[in-house]
């Protein structure tokens, strides 16, 4: 994870080669663009972030990764990415010309707590960069992004680096991107290998869904609440 | 729905022939059951209700349906549960002498609250028999199962009707009845057709999964938090 440090880029001193050519596309093409997540160098401290550049060019949103992935079985893998990274202390949801965006990166989507309070804050679509390994994404990657569109009827896209079986690393990604609309039905979807996607959204979706279905409305407030912290 | 009130039976009176059976079955067997739902009648009020009969043959818990299914899609299918029945007031955890167990009926389960909850209470297994059908069968059935026990890590039964595809009514129960382990693995399942099947459940692998993947401690408890009512 050493290599991270080297790699990591200074966002907010404008030094960042990815922020800078995520802005000259978005500007060029007049385009939102959710910018995958780099490496960052803040105050000596190092976070997995994802940009959200606007038509622009101008960063709209900057999202931290807020679950730090840990994994430990003894004998045969033990990972602590907070052993590299430091954690991002807010949710980040974002009114963009295509709707409200909550943001969340890889092991964010584990927990659905955050989808949830992405749904109470009114997003529309959840975006999550996210690099799943083989093991889990066979078992975690379509699930787990189909119910948190279903179980908060709005639409998530993934994006996953391609899967390179001849990967020098340890790590080889899942792959399959994807764009899931409120019924968990897959929109648009990369295979395991290089792909450009193209998947409409229809806004108008979501209300009719939830119209049909108000699981809101069904749901027991009186037996459980989840709480948003920062807006109690 | 008006039939449901004729078959309803009156458990806390003790006039509940499936009770009587579940409890008879129970006792002669010396196990567990978690038995299906089951209109009951209690203070002019009608219920759909679970209950859990210990090897005793005496009800070790009943469980209320909470959250009523209603679905309103203009000109194709209109349908209120609430015009026939109440909602239950609780949820349900019991132990047993299998262990903990969680109970929700049918629509309970697309309440990611109520999984979590029974999570937090110490469930080590939670038993939803449902009837979904072909529609929401096929959109829904693996994915809520497999994502309640993923995100708790913990075990997931279910149990359906059969699929009859000669029904009179226009219901179509999907079927699938499906025993899910922590990782979301499939540990046993019946097709669509009448089956008794067999799964055996390591309650160990719940502590060690929680161990590898401390998803509870990778929570953000800072910025939300699921409150249970009544236990707070």
């Amino acid at each position: 994870m050493e290599t991270m440090r080297s790699y990591a880029e200074d966002i907010d001193g404008g030094r960042s080669p990815s922020v800078s050519m995520l802005s000259e596309v978005a500007a060029a093409r007049k385009i939102t663009i959710v910018g995958g997540s780099v490496p960052e160098m803040a105050s000596g401290q190092l976070f997995n972030t994802c940009c959200v550049v606007g038509p622009d060019g101008e960063i709209k949103a900057k999202h931290r990764k807020l679950h730090l992935f840990g994994i430990d079985i003894p004998g045969d893998i033990t990972f602590r990415e907070s052993d590299t990274f430091t954690p991002g202390q807010e949710p980040t949801v974002v009114d963009t010309d295509v709707g409200r965006i909550g943001i969340g990166i890889c092991h964010d989507i584990r927990f659905p707590e955050l989808a949830m309070l992405y749904r109470s804050r009114g997003a529309h679509l959840i975006c999550y960069p996210s690099a799943f390994n083989m093991s889990t994404g066979q078992l975690l990657w379509d699930l787990m992004q189909k119910s948190r569109a279903v179980d908060n009827q709005l639409f998530v896209a993934t994006c996953s680096p391609a899967r390179d079986p001849n990967s020098q690393s340890d790590f080889v990604a899942w792959g399959n991107s994807s764009l899931i609309g409120p019924f968990g039905e897959v929109l648009a979807a990369a295979g395991h290998e290089d792909a450009t996607v193209i998947g409409e959204i229809d806004l108008s979706l979501i209300e009719a869904v939830r119209a049909n279905l108000p699981l809101e409305t069904q749901g027991r407030g009186d037996l459980y609440r989840l709480v948003d912290v920062e807006r109690e």
